[in-house]
């Protein structure tokens, strides 16, 4: 399994790519407006900053804004075998959000983690 | 500039390291004490994941913990000239914490950037 992106939560995704780009010295793979979010995937290397700015103020984007505030909202790691990760994480008790795989931004296949089973860290497993 | 690591912040480094090889499929490539912390790297690919636990409770990592409770503490971008990667910070008046690249953890050169000007996002630079 390889590093897939860090998905960063902010209420201006416009300003925030404006900077990583220059930081960086990255650009912008794709755009898209995906479940009440806008989405920038900035290339970083083998992976991807995802800028994530909520369009749907009862979303869980939004929520997450209110709760915590602006930054790094998940880590997601790419799989050839989504399934199989899932089996590992019931393995070791891992309280899932998707029991199964479903359909993600960008036309991946994606399933999370709750973060509770996993140090406080926001799991996400892609089959691209 | 490709991504190096996400630090992640625990009071048991042993049970995450544990956990995150596992579901990860990943091994340890590097174990360290360094400036109060105990420090693990995952080989992720070609980044890493770097768990954190404090050893000293006076710490900058103990004091994140009591804060803010586990989970992503930071992201940390390769660079082979973390000197210009500073510049470019300054330039769009980005707060920096170190104003000039120390010593880091596993011989490397470091500098972090203030969240504060970066969307929230505590973001490292890392020269190998």
């Amino acid at each position: 399994m390889h590093f897939d992106h860090a998905g960063i939560a902010t209420r201006d995704a416009e300003s925030l790519v404006f900077l990583f780009e220059d930081l960086l010295g990255v650009g912008v793979a794709h755009e898209e407006w995906f479940e009440g979010m806008k989405l920038v995937f900035l290339e970083v290397g083998e992976g991807y900053l995802e800028i994530i700015e909520p369009t749907d103020e009862e979303g869980t984007i939004a929520n997450y804004l209110d709760r915590e505030g602006p930054g790094i909202h998940h880590l997601a790691f790419a799989t050839d075998d989504i399934a199989s990760a899932l089996s590992r994480a019931r393995a070791h008790d891992v309280r899932l959000i998707d029991e199964t795989p479903r359909p993600g931004a960008w036309g991946h296949t994606v399933a999370f983690l709750h973060p509770e089973s996993t140090g406080g860290v926001l799991v996400e497993f892609v089959e691209h």
